[in-house]
């Protein structure tokens, strides 16, 4: 880690850094995301219908992150636009009350993609929001956080007892 | 609250749900995000400089969260697009590791603005982390939610309990 | 209909033709598009498993669609953007070989919005060919037309011999 | 060919695929897409003027496919962002009733541009459509379709009795 | 004229100023741009051809600016997204050095269109020069300024003695 | 210099020439541009305050152009996607009525990076204007233009006396 701000230069403006001599590498970032849904929503994931809901919601909320992925550049004013090669976000019920978004960027190039798994996880929690918001409002995303990188200067794995 | 999800059909599929019988009516929405950033962070943000890091960091945070306000039609599949009349995007540091983000939206519309506030905050908060990177990745957002939305069918204050 | 092309000016240049005279009223327009897609890639649609393909690869494309219509006034360099009331898009497997899409779209506007549901369906057209692009690339498009439009100076209905 | 769905993982869910490990090469692909536009329309594109209305309409139409090129990625959900090295669509009047529209592109990537040329020809001929309306809407694409691609793990040319 | 900025708030960060208040009007505004090509670019534009370069330019950049109006809310940050009922481009050759851009646009919004008048004529300038950068790259934009606004508290009229 | 317009074939329609056998250098443009503001707004950002207006206005207006400078490949027809590893925008106070901004862009790429730093530079200049047109509408964009590309086939340096 440096000790500085990368988007800053000395007179305090925002610029965007310039990459031109560090060396193309394949890298990866997992992102994690956990949101408070409430026993109501989830039970209507959970019925025993041969069709629920889950399916249409989270499909959309999958769709929406990988989408939002290869839109980070547009969004954060001073991420460099990168090649994706992959995305893989999955979605799960971790108990009666939450559910745990898991969203991995596989990229080849001259600076890191943690900001594009963030950015997946956000949209795919907030695209559940909005699919279940006729139910309820109360909803609350309770952490959005970077799991790992792999690729970089240095690695950065969270450690156990972060998690 | 209606006992069913908006943008699903009959067959369980995805719909953008028609709106055209709904009136129009003036309508606001406010999300509230807050995030860890931690001491080593926040310190540059305080220190006793002329210029502190502080401004260029919030303001192109407060920027990209305008911004991703107007694109949250384009970002969230179902999202009807709404003429948007304003945004107000305020920053503060809370204590000497968070900070906390109040994004406003108003609206004219026929359906509400929530999702668009929930959007301008998340990416406020992302476009925080993106600056700050460099410094540690141990951020992480602990928390976005709506705190109120007024001017549809039936208002939403989260109870003070609940804040 | 008029005899003349909207978008063109008197010096064959073209231009956006200005519509703040006309008024603004409920329309809405539907779409239709046939694809072949063979009977290799619909046997993988009826397949009865407890889940088949065909749950994500329609879902997709529907998604896909509906995002499309939001974005039809930055594809089609001369279309107005409109507000977008309402889409709803189904697919149907028409028989072994072929599938068929509907794209309705609902706005409130000075300006019709068929070209809106004729890229909806298109959209949807194109990603179910990407979804299944790996098992042949002898899908084709067979048509895409206009099926009816209401709510403008005046209606348009495809006659049933043209259908 | 494979005889599986590419964006499909193992749960059912759509994914991006990980193109990662494929190696890059030079590719190029070409769509087709042949619309009826109708004697009267037509006969606009033809008449003995100085400046026909050909002019504006087809060009407006190659400038739309061309960035619709462009913006593949963003449009059908699960295509991998590419690098696009040249576009070339032509339209040409096919016969008193038809025009008749190639789209080729050309890349340096892991992955086909078979979607970017199939999507330039379709937004090519949307484009006609729209400028054509006040006209006649009894416009019909009747086939978008693949022609060839190159430089991919197998080439692809549709057979001439296919064409 | 105000004595303030709009789009900064009391400690002075910048916000999306509120105009919910204010009612809806039809305006218009109209932007001018000049710009230096040089007699080589420009004798090419002249030349007595059936089909000089002047068509594909002239329409490419007109095209161009046109759906840059459309998405000035999306490049300028505190812009408000407004609808637009029309845009008029038309580009002349003003001398054997100069050609001249006029940007006509017209919306019924609650706040003035001046904004998109000026993007779009500055990106049909831009346009010019991508064109024609192979020849020369010589060029330059001489002037980028308001001609006129109606419809608002106040309309400005550029003075004779200024233009 | 070559003698012909790059992205216009042999029939006079608009093509986005192939690159595909360009090989891939480093390459870097600087474009400049020149606004006049008038004496009052210039007054408001040399006020002696511990906080002027300056800040806002000025940031703002970088990251605006350092986000147009990405997007460059969606508002110019013809313009490749290309890589970009950094972006520098600066804007100084050149006398007591007018701005100058410098916009550098870097890349690696098969074709020159000249439209981005325009494009950058003329977003600046549009959104200088923006956050001061309730001040004055008398604001003018005196000149853009190229300073100097350097990386590709033949370097380009604006004469000191032309500057």
């Amino acid at each position: 880690m440096s000790d500085s701000f990368s988007h800053i230069d000395k007179k305090n403006q925002p610029k965007m850094v310039n990459v031109s001599e560090k060396s193309i590498s394949k890298r990866n970032a997992t992102a994690f995301a956990r949101m408070f849904l409430g026993k109501e929503i989830i039970s209507h994931f959970r019925m025993d219908e041969l069709k629920t809901k889950k399916g249409p919601v989270f499909q959309t909320a999958i769709i929406a992150g990988i989408q939002a992925v290869k839109k980070t550049w547009d969004v954060i004013p001073m991420c460099h636009p990168l090649p994706i090669n992959g995305v893989d976000i999955s979605i799960e019920i971790a108990d009666e009350d939450h559910i745990e978004i898991l969203c991995s960027v596989f990229t080849e190039g001259k600076t890191g993609i943690e900001m594009e798994a963030l950015h997946g996880a956000s949209v795919s929690a907030l695209t559940v929001y909005d699919m279940c918001k006729a139910l309820s409002q109360k909803m609350v995303i309770k952490e959005i956080k970077l799991l790992n990188k792999t690729g970089g200067k240095s690695d950065y794995h969270l450690k156990a007892k972060e998690k």
